[in-house]
C-alpha cells in the first residue's frame, strides 16, 4: 500500500503564523505523516505575522504559481478560530487549498477559478471528532490536507458550498476623488512596503504617496533618489512599494503592518 | 535494498539549541542521511534557548503524543556535553527517545513508561570512534538516532542500564506553607510565561502568584481583566501560566526563562 | 519513472540569504519538486547575511564534509545577479555545486579539487528561458539543482570552462610586517567572532588581536580570562576567532560581518 501511496506521492505546502519557537509546526507534520508518511511537504512561511491574514494572502499568492498540478495548500492564520467561520477546502485547476474561510486564499482565487467548494463537515477526517476551539491546525486542516493529498476526493470531506459564498477579499483599495487608498499588505524581508494598490493605478501617471505623515514621490527606480532616501515606485510583484534606496523603510518610517496610505495623483510633475 | 527500507521507513524529530543561522541542524541530517535517506525528518524547533533543557522538556512533551508509533525522537540540549553525563536510547511503547541523560526527556518518560534503556557505548555505531567532545549531536545521537530509524535493535547500541537510573526531572514545584514554589519553564511564542507548576494545585482554590515583585491574581479567562492588565490562569497545557490581556508578559514583566515564582493560595476571595 | 527515481534519489542542500519570512525558499523547493519530487531536500541555512558571500563560504565549506558522495549544494548568494558573473555547477569528487560565480564556492575548492567546470549556458534546463535579472533562484539555479540530482551530466547545462578561472577567493588575509591583517568571516549563534585568519598563523606564537579599537591577547582557553572579559583564541572551526568568556562578543564589541582585525606578533609573553 505504501508503495502505491509512494507512486501518487503529492506535494503538501504548510504556512502559518506559528513561528519556528513553539513545537506546533512539527506536530501539524505528525500529524500528516501518521495519515501518509510520503508526502513531500514544503514550507513557505511560519513567520506570518501574528493573524495578519494579509500578509498570508500575499505569501500564498506569490508562491502558488510555482508548484506542480495537484499541490495542497494548507494554510493557518486564523484569528476567527473558534466562532462562526467556515473551515474550507477548495479545488482550483492547479492545486487544492485548505484552511479557514477568511479570505486568505482570495489572492489566489481573485486569478485561479474555483472548480469546487466544500465546507469541511466530516469529523472522519479530522483527528478527532471533538476539536480544540484553539487548534484547528491541528485537529481539522493538517489532517484533511493530509487526506487530500492521499487522494481522498473533495466530497468527502463535508458539505458542497456555492464558490461565490467563499470570502473573496480581505478589504480591497478603493478610490477616491484624487487618488487611491489602501494599506501596507506585507513587508519583505527587506523592509520594503508593499501596499495592496495594484500597479494599473498608478500607470502612465505623476502620482505621489501619503503614508505615515510624509509625501513620497512615485519614482521608476531606486536610482530616482538618493541613498538613504524614500521613495514609491511598482515593486516587482506589481503593486505600489514604499522603499529607502539603499535602507530599510520600514524601520526608517516607522510603519507597520496594514497601516493605511494613499496615492494621489498629480496634475503636473 | 532501499526499497525495502523505504516499506520501512520511519519518522524521525529533531529538537535542539543550534537555532537556524548555523548549519549544525542541515549537517546532522546529511549525517543522517548516509545512513538512510529515506528516513522522514520532522524538525520540532532548534530554537530552544541555549542549553535550556526545561524549555526542551516542555518542548518535546507537548509533541510526542502526535507522532506514529516507532517514532524516533532525537533531542540535542546539552549543556553537560564533555562532563560524566550519559547518552542514552530509551524504547517506550510509543517510540524512541535518543538523547543526553539529562532530565530532558522526563516530561514524556513521567507519563509513559520506559521499557528499555540503553547507555550508548557502542562506537560503531557513531561517526567517528573520537566523537568531538562539544558536539555529540553530530558524532552520536545523530548516527545512532538514524540506525534506531533503521530497524538496528536498542541493545546493539550499548549497555542496558536500569530505567530507574534515567534522569526523570529536572527540578519540580515543591509545597510551602501556604502555597507551592516553581519556576518558569518555557516562554511561548506570544509571551505568555509557563510555569511548572501544574493545574492541580490551584483547581477549586482561591489562589495569586508572585513574581517579578508583583502579585498577580489567579482568574479563570482573560477577559476578567482589562487589556493590558497582568492574570494568572491555567493554560491551555495544563500548567499556571502568567499573561498580559492583549499583551507580551515577557516584554512587560522583565521575566527570564527559569525565574521562579509562588503561587499563594487565598483564605478569601 | 517516478520508481527508478527514487531509488537513485540524491541529496540536494539548499543555502541562501533569503531569511525565513519570504516564500523564496518555498518557492524553490516547488520549482525542485516540479523536476523530482524525491530529492532529499536539507537546507543548511537560509539566514546568511544578505549579500554576505564570506559568511555563505563559510557555512558551505563546514557542511561540505559531512554529506555523502552525489549530494548537490544549492548556493544563492548572489550580490552581483543581473551583472556579467556567471552562473556556473562545478563537479568535485564528493558532490557538486551549483550557484553564483562569485567566490561562495571557495572555502570547499581550497581544499577539493575541480574535476569539471560549466558555465550554465543551456537554457533548457531552466524554469524559463527568460530568467528574472533578481531571482536567478528560482529560475536557473534551482532548476539546474534538481536536473543534476536527477541524473543529467553536467556536460549537457552548459559550456565547459576552464576550472583556474572558478572564483578561487573572496579576499583573504595577508601578512605585515609583524603580524596578519583579516576580516571577520562569520559571526556563530553565540557572538563568538570568527576571522579570516588560519590557525597556522599565530601557532607556537605569542600574540595579540586589535580590533575595535581595542587589543585582545591571544589565549589557550576561555578560562585563561574572568567571566565577562574578551579573548582571543583559536576556535574549533581551526580559525583565529575572538570570545568573550560566557558573553556575545558581537553585541560586547560591537563588531559586525567583515569589520577588519589585526593579529600582531608579540616579543614577549
Amino acid at each position: 500500500m505504501f508503495q502505491e501511496q509512494m507512486i501518487r506521492s503529492k506535494i503538501l505546502t504548510l504556512l502559518s503564523d506559528f513561528g519556528d519557537k513553539d513545537v506546533y509546526v512539527g506536530v501539524m507534520k505528525g500529524v500528516i505523516a501518521q495519515i501518509n508518511p510520503y508526502l513531500i511537504l514544503i514550507d513557505l512561511t511560519h513567520q506570518i505575522p501574528a493573524q495578519n491574514i494579509a500578509a498570508a494572502r500575499f505569501c500564498l499568492m506569490n508562491a502558488y504559481d510555482y508548484f506542480p498540478k495537484g499541490t495542497v495548500h494548507l494554510a493557518v492564520v486564523d484569528p476567527g478560530v473558534g466562532s462562526q467561520r467556515r473551515a474550507i477546502a477548495l479545488k482550483l485547476e492547479q492545486g487544492y487549498l485548505v484552511g479557514p474561510d477568511n479570505g486568505i486564499f482570495s489572492g489566489i482565487t481573485s486569478k485561479n477559478q474555483i472548480i469546487t467548494a466544500i465546507e469541511l463537515t466530516n469529523p472522519n477526517f479530522w483527528r478527532t471528532s471533538e476539536p480544540s476551539s484553539t487548534f484547528n491546525g491541528i485537529d481539522i486542516f493538517a489532517p484533511v490536507a493530509a487526506h487530500l493529498g492521499n487522494g481522498v476526493s473533495l466530497q468527502e470531506l463535508g458539505t458542497e458550498i456555492n464558490p461565490e459564498t467563499v470570502v473573496m477579499d480581505i478589504g480591497e483599495c478603493w478610490e477616491t476623488t484624487n487618488g487611491v487608498t489602501g494599506y501596507i499588505q506585507y513587508i519583505d524581508h527587506f523592509g520594503n512596503l508593499v501596499s495592496n494598490i495594484p500597479a494599473s493605478y498608478v500607470k502612465d501617471k505623476n502620482w505621489c504617496v501619503q503614508i505615515a505623515g510624509l509625501t513620497i514621490l512615485g519614482c521608476a527606480a531606486y536610482s530616482d533618489v538618493e541613498i538613504g532616501e524614500a521613495l514609491a515606485l511598482v515593486g516587482s510583484h506589481g503593486w505600489v512599494e514604499i522603499a529607502i534606496n539603499s535602507g530599510n523603510a520600514q524601520i526608517k518610517l516607522q510603519v507597520n503592518w496594514q497601516d493605511g496610505l494613499e496615492v494621489l495623483f498629480l496634475q503636473s510633475c
